[in-house]
């Protein structure tokens, strides 16, 4: 490594970084770049982002005193120079896998890490508050927040902005302007930034003025001093006032250039000096350095494998593959928006991530990319439901939690026919805590009115689509999925309308009744095949709908078994087992129940095959489960204290003993 | 009535109205004042709201074509004066009552309410998705959009009027400024609608700039060019760019006197005629035209009875009355302030509603009125806890939901030390259904690293704040307790600690254990009276936390009974007595339970006492509850389809057959 890396094989925290001279920080910038390009294209992770703020990381690092000061960086992905530059470089390796280093920062990984950062447009929010501690503790701290324009758009930051502005607390927010969050940004205040970089209208006005009073000053002393006088005013308001920054009461600096290295360390230095809440716009290129990712942005910012010297993207899936959940849901999306003029199509800045893109493609009239906006992608849905309309929303799992009021005040509790397409429903793999789908069964099923569903493979997730704008449903419905591949390679079939609230039977047994929810239905079947081989037979049902729920097949299961395993690829508490449970006991049934799902904790980063294996729901935790029912209470040995829902790995519950 | 209201009699739907001649309009303002002072004296509700925007409501229904034009009113208890006039003027007396019209806007009770509207900064997104289905079904239809100055600090009206910016539908947003929500309005956005409406700034520089080119052009044929010049690049860009709103798209009209009837009618003509987004600015005065609401707005935004002659707000509890949670609360912060200086304490836009001002009056320097930004509340009081501050941060339940993500997402997960106070959980009386704290046990409980509490009365509230700063709490907890009178009046006790994940025991019994959360334990104490009179003995355990659960003392109970009772102010699918069952089923214990609480349905407005009798989680519907379970046992008449939770009152259940 040494000889590829000169400087930065030298730098293995920031009091490093700020002994170098200016020269080798340009060096170290080229070389954290080709770091992050080498590791990222083996290991893969979020490429872009990083790439684009190589020289604001090191220019952050080298003008505050970190970790006493402190950075943090909103929608954390964009954080991986700081990892590196932060004792992490040789943890690299390990970025997003199981038990390594997390994509995101995390305070218990490093005291670097000021803030926990996952789900966007938090830093200024938190900012702010570290930013009044330091100030009623008298302690001269800096606090830097690093937002991307994308991520300026969602209502949290704006309600950080307009506390702030008021607060008069020091506090920087650099705005990482670099036109794109995941897919390019839309909304007004994107054309604001835009209008504002370009010569259009803003640095057009400035230079006239400046002119207009240098003209007007050679027009005699009279004009002079009148144009001292104007002057005055017009700094004072119209400039220092006419963006909507300055509108908030932050002082706006910028646009800079955020890739010449040694400007961005002085303007650093000088708004060190300034007291009060500022913004700095920086002007950055989203995968900058590395030819293929600035020009295919969206496809690199978390590309997967790739060859770096010809930006080949490594297809991984073996041949015969089945599609993704993700991309079933986008070609049905279309073939239902041809079918029904009334079908529309939302997404909070996820087209490409949800492929919500190709109905946008065919449908642009009825395809709305609101940006990172989650509750006004909520409630414009209601307001298209009110009218007719039958809105598609689709947010993924953790980020719809941004969203729950207005699920329940916008949509639920009037009844609007909105349905809610919750992707990445469960564990998401190497993303970790931030991004798993946890709580939507849960925070999902206990609102009124709702239809709650889950397809268990992508041939469901398509009749459950068709059905939700048959018409005969009025009410909202969610249909939730996983993220990642379905199991069926020949899916496009005739679509089947669903009746809502009927399970099915999946295979017929009399020893035990496994009941689950949605894709893990599939780990059943293959440990109802691992069973039967070994004697013991479970029955299988597919709920399909955990709300209103199957009373009919339920009265059925629990007559007719004493033993009953559920399945989910969700928080256990409260979740799609509890939902079981509530019917049992309220219709004086007495099974012995077993829950599988996560247990509680927040999982953490690894393949979705190693955590569902570490929250004990996969085929093996099924096949261990049932038999252990099955064959203890033939020999008897029955202990109840055995019967908690104890995961494969041996952790500390909190709150438990 | 209808000598007092000439004109308003006359008027039983806008169609009425709009066949008036101008002067009798201003009659109709009168008027109007004049019912709604009326009848909010003795039949209480919100009144300022709705005073401040008596002439806007004429002149909307005046000039716009409702209920096909579609007005949506932002937090709607402004909405009186629009309910009065359309067709709901001689139920009015009926306003908040049991059985009685909703306080709010309600799309199932009139078709003139386009949205129903009780949180707040909805409206925006929801006229965007009426203003977008118009233009896609090619229908000439206006929608409006009228919202306060202190619901545009909310994160979700940014994310609509950025996205209404973008879309270019026709869209007229009102933001009614009265520079006040409930309590006076904070942050940087209040401040920039003070520059733009005081001569302070905006009208200073425009009058300085037309003056300029006046001057300018005197100066000679050179410099007139010049000024022309000049003035159309100011125009273009600087008067017209230069307010926050014209930064997001919209063209700003305005400031305009929001009283003046005739005047706002031609202006709404006007605007009528223009597409694309556009807001218009109105000064509104809250209270207006009731001397006494001028002049203390906060008081009389929702006073109670009142003596409309003399502005003295009838005090309705006897003497003896116990204080509020809410006074408690207050007060008990104050003393803890006192005793820690690490406590902060933060309030989304309800310092009176909780109380909270009594410490912003003692530490104005530790007390942070954010604005409505839930949200933000919360990701602010993360920043503060990662410097070693203890934020106390309260919001209501009901809004709260508002800022899941942030309480999993940037307190739970990083497991900070947050105190989360949830006011006004459970059921509110006449507000109704958009504030009733329906779901925070269910969403609290099953968030890991989260103590969950509620305290079963005023004395255990003081501790249980107290318990949460003595150190050993390093994790978030979250106190939760109800609307209204708590039972102690001598509350003032020295301060006890409260082990966390303990219960209490408060009565021994021998038939059947009764399980409560938090003030419902009060029913069951006189509940248990009532049964011991009538010779059935229930054991009454106060559970006090949800999360972690009392293990010990569950297990005793689950040992010595077989019959048990959950009691709670939450709605059940997920919530306190299902945290119970999942304890019982993960045991092996096999008791019948019912569960009491908030059936699955959306229960509407009422007193809290009716309400918690249509639920039937009374004092009567415990008592009945547990008779019938014992009784029936006793006699062998054991039918398990009659253990459903059936509340007193016979509803559909959404969802049920």
């Amino acid at each position: 490594m040494t000889s590829e890396y000169r400087i930065l094989s030298k730098v293995s925290d920031p009091s490093d970084l700020r002994k170098l001279r200016k020269e080798d920080l340009i060096v170290l910038a080229n070389e954290l770049r080709q770091f992050i390009i080498d590791s990222v294209s083996t290991n893969p992770g979020h490429l872009g982002a990083s790439l684009g703020v190589v020289e604001l990381t090191i220019a952050l690092h080298y003008v505050f005193n970190t970790p006493y000061d402190k950075i943090i960086w909103d929608v954390g992905h964009q954080a991986y120079g700081h990892k590196i530059l932060t004792g992490r470089r040789d943890k690299f390796h390990t970025n997003r896998k199981y038990k390594g280093l997390s994509g995101f920062p995390k305070m218990s990984e490093s005291e670097y890490d000021a803030f926990g950062t996952g789900h966007s447009s938090t830093s200024i929010s938190a900012a702010l508050g570290m930013a009044i501690a330091a100030e009623r503790k008298k302690e001269n701290r800096h606090i830097v927040a690093v937002i991307g324009d994308g991520a300026m758009t969602a209502g949290l930051a704006f309600e950080g902005m307009n506390n702030a502005g008021i607060q008069k607390s020091n506090l920087l927010v650099i705005l990482n302007d670099n036109n794109i969050s995941i897919d390019p940004n839309v909304g007004a205040f994107k054309e604001y930034l835009l209008d504002i970089t370009t010569s259009r209208t803003y640095n057009r006005i400035k230079d006239e003025i400046w002119k207009a009073l240098g003209k007007i000053s050679r027009m005699g002393p009279d004009a002079r001093s009148f144009a001292a006088q104007l002057e005055a005013g017009l700094k004072s308001t119209i400039l220092d006032r006419s963006s909507l920054f300055e509108g908030l009461n932050f002082r706006y600096f910028g646009p800079i250039d955020g890739h010449d290295l040694l400007h961005l360390i002085d303007v650093l230095n000088d708004l060190k000096k300034l007291p009060g809440p500022k913004l700095l716009h920086c002007r950055t290129i989203k995968g900058k350095g590395y030819k293929f990712a600035e020009e295919n942005q969206t496809k690199f910012h978390s590309p997967g494998p790739f060859i770096k010297e010809t930006g080949e993207i490594i297809d991984t899936s073996p041949p015969g593959t089945p599609p993704t959940y993700q991309e079933v849901f986008g070609e049905t999306m279309v073939e239902l928006a041809r079918l029904n003029d009334k079908i529309c199509g939302i997404t909070p800045a996820m087209p490409t991530g949800c492929a919500l893109n190709l109905m946008m493609k065919e449908f642009p009239d009825r395809t709305f990319d609101v940006g990172i906006a989650e509750q006004h992608a909520v409630t414009f849905s209601a307001g298209l439901a009110t009218q007719g309309f039958i809105p598609y929303c689709n947010i993924y799992s953790s980020f719809l939690q941004r969203a729950y009021d207005q699920i329940i005040h916008d949509v639920a509790l009037q009844n609007l026919h909105v349905v809610f397409c919750i992707d990445r429903g469960g564990l998401v793999g190497s993303d970790g805590a931030t991004h798993h789908g946890f709580f939507d069964i849960a925070f999902m099923r206990n609102i009124p009115n709702v239809i709650v569903s889950a397809p268990m493979d992508e041939i469901e997730l398509r009749n459950l689509l068709y059905t939700a704008q048959l018409g005969k449903i009025k009410c909202p419905i969610s249909i939730r999925y996983p993220k990642g591949n379905g199991i069926h390679t020949d899916w496009r079939k005739p679509f089947e309308e669903i009746e809502p609230g009927k399970a099915r039977l999946i295979s017929e047994g009399k020893d035990i009744a496994i009941l689950t929810f949605g894709h893990p239905g599939n780990y059943a079947v293959k440990a109802t095949e691992i069973l039967r081989n070994e004697g013991i037979s479970p029955a299988h049902y597919d709920m399909r709908f955990v709300s209103p729920l199957d009373e009919e097949v339920l009265h059925s299961v629990f007559k007719k078994f004493k033993k009953v395993v559920t399945v989910e690829d969700g928080i256990l508490k409260g979740g799609f087992g509890s939902a079981i449970i509530e019917f049992m006991t309220s219709h004086g049934y007495h099974a012995e129940i077993r829950r599988l799902g996560i247990p509680d904790y927040f999982v953490e980063h690894g393949t979705q095959e190693e955590l569902t294996a570490e929250c004990g729901f996969d085929v093996e935790g099924i096949v261990r489960t049932v038999r252990e029912m099955v064959l203890r209470s033939t020999k008897k040995n029955y202990n109840i204290d055995n019967l908690n829902i104890i995961p494969k790995f041996n952790r500390v519950f909190p709150g438990k003993k």
